[in-house]
């Protein structure tokens, strides 16, 4: 039995398994849909994430399976002060492998334990979001098709984001990956990114305040939110605000061929007026979030060797 | 790419095409069961509306299809400040097609516009609700036979009724149809449909304060509920709530074909006493309800010629 | 047509016909995974209950039919003044059988009177809940292979349990099953079980205060969670918590194949240290309530001759 709860359970090379699998499926979609025939996926979610609830389903659908499950903590039984424990053990006599989104750390851990069935962690407070850093490792293979070679731009909130945090640790894996993270000083990467992960690694990054000073070496750029209440103050909000916001002028001083990814939802940081630029990979990157959970759920329930 | 977001969306002809396929769909429902085998349908419901949502979706069911979404605008990403135009993008990757339910006017045609998918609106505010509408001229149809040629008593309130006006605008597209107008003065229709659609396009028509007056005349009568709120004073209030009921007493005055719609839930407007009438129409209209959307999303999704 | 609303609805045959095809799924659940397709199961959840509502969910795509419903009544019609017996019909023209679950008791009642579809009680407040006694049933049934000639603890608040009253009612129609209570004083069974139950059955049973006095003569223990709130004074409830807390210690005193029982969820009053003691069975419980109510939605149904 395997569970996915960090994005480092996966080796480099069960990850390349995976995100091969995953490939195989962007393909061909309509080829796996009865793979996973009178299979039943439980989402967990103690706190709602539309997007990311969804998509889960959506994949489990996809490959011919069944969803139950619940949306928010209101309407499960975690208000009669149920363990994850025990819920976790009565859940693996109604489904086969479940999504679980809770906002404490270590809860979907804490299942995989007592549990029966594959627990796959959907975002644990503010800790992991495995599946959402195999999306981004999908969607930056599929454009650039290597994982190995290219520079990183991370921009905005680098202290608070963990998908910011988790993508860092996945991709020092990879040979030749040069990370440039773009921030205001008070959200800088945190000092168990900065010291413990890169400098610990001998990665080449380096740290930067405004996005156009970068932009032209860039050949992925990761934009997140950076939120007006972060700042120390609110002149230094206005004097910096528009460092992290992208549009079509900054865009014009980036690569032909540079990639933009955004975790969703975005607020104002990405202007609307590049949506339709062809480098715009953030609603891709959705789509690809379906293809790595569809693979995810065959690896997990001990498919993938058979399709 | 088609969308409905307008009953006026469809031309009488293409309206004619749709309730053709819902009445053979209502005469051997299994035939269509497999139709939308591998399709999925996201319900995406910023306010709940559990009628409507579960109308879509025992009809995405009855084709063989799949269901996802959501219920309530808390248990989605709505709160964290999304755009609707994102999520609709990011839907896309999820589902096939999808209704929309909105408590903004106009949300459903904004989503459109960057949808990759169909986009039903399910009701959006106080605005169009058109899967409403077509259910009430498929109950029509197949009660009577046809859409031309009778008399339709619309009674409540309708002033604030979106239900009403869009049937008036719909069936003012069919020949000789008189609408008695059953109301309180202060709940009469407004002038952008008295002026601009009544009079404006010469349809005979008539306002009159008391159902009682009129039952007689009536081939379909429309019921729609009035609230205490809506009236000048209790008085008038305590005057008038009668003429609004439909009993067995005003019942027996009507003709013996004289069909009760009622879009519900109802309050009291309709007495349960009649509800075993045979004439009693409001809970086969339920029924045509999922036909009428079993057979608009094989419309959508281009699968109507096929079957 | 047949309703389940109460757990004496069915006669004792029709309960052993019922195990029987329990049973037979438990052995190969796969074969029944088509008996359903193409039928759909409405869950009506006025209060939520995530075990139940799962519990039924899973059974019907076991089934291979589909479920559509809500989960609590802030996104239902009910907000809307709609009556139990409107929602009903409305919901026949969606679904094939429903379940529902209401806070106010006699609700499935009234439903069941208007419905066009089998209605199972899934919980009407503090009155019924015959899935669970089946549930019970079924597991005494599996764990000891008859429903005869044993003895059984219930442990824990005897006074407002309705799962303890149900399942009193249910094995006083069997042999020779001898009833040990167990509870505080202020928690006993009510005088209506007591007096119009089991004494005017003459059912033999004996009411006590500690468990340990008498867990050696247990076949079953069943256990149901004691609240603070309910005892008399602060005091009291220091002075006699430990009586119903199931530990090692007390295990140890009981015989070698005495099964727990537990409606779950739990608080405190099993210990987890007990989990993995093959006599405890709690969780192979909620594992045959999957598979009573696959054969309960059958028998309803009426497609458990055809299995």
């Amino acid at each position: 039995m395997k569970h996915l709860l960090s994005p480092l359970d996966l080796s480099v090379d069960e990850t390349e398994d995976l995100l091969n699998l995953a490939s195989r499926i962007a393909k061909n979609p309509e080829k796996f849909s009865h793979c996973c025939d009178g299979k039943k996926l439980a989402t967990l979610f103690y706190e709602p994430s539309t997007r990311t609830r969804l998509s889960f389903e959506a994949a489990m659908i996809n490959l011919g399976g069944s969803v139950l499950g619940f949306s928010s903590a209101d309407s499960s039984s975690a208000s009669k002060g149920e363990s994850v424990s025990d819920t976790i053990r009565v859940i693996s006599c109604y489904a086969d492998i479940c999504a679980m989104r809770h906002p404490k750390e270590g809860a979907p851990m804490v299942a995989a334990e007592k549990s029966g069935i594959p627990v796959i962690n959907a975002g644990d407070g503010g800790h992991q979001h495995p599946t959402q850093t195999l999306t981004d490792l999908m969607t930056i293979r599929e454009l650039r098709g290597s994982l190995d070679n290219f520079t990183i731009g991370l921009c905005g909130d680098l202290k608070f984001g963990r998908t910011v945090h988790s993508l860092i640790r996945s991709l020092i894996r990879y040979k030749n990956v040069k990370f440039i993270l773009i921030s205001p000083k008070e959200l800088r990467v945190p000092d168990y990114i900065r010291e413990d992960v890169l400098i610990h690694n001998n990665v080449e990054f380096e740290e930067v305040e405004r996005l156009e000073d970068v932009i032209p070496q860039l050949d992925i750029l990761y934009m997140t939110r950076v939120q007006k209440e972060r700042f120390f103050s609110e002149d230094e909000y206005l004097r910096m605000k528009d460092f992290y916001i992208l549009n079509k002028e900054k865009m014009a001083a980036a690569k032909d061929n540079m990639y933009v990814l955004h975790p969703l939802p975005r607020v104002n940081e990405i202007s609307v007026e590049i949506d339709d630029d062809p480098r715009a990979a953030y609603f891709k990157q959705v789509q690809f979030g379906v293809y790595v959970r569809m693979a995810l759920i065959l690896t997990l329930l001990g498919l993938d060797k058979t399709v």
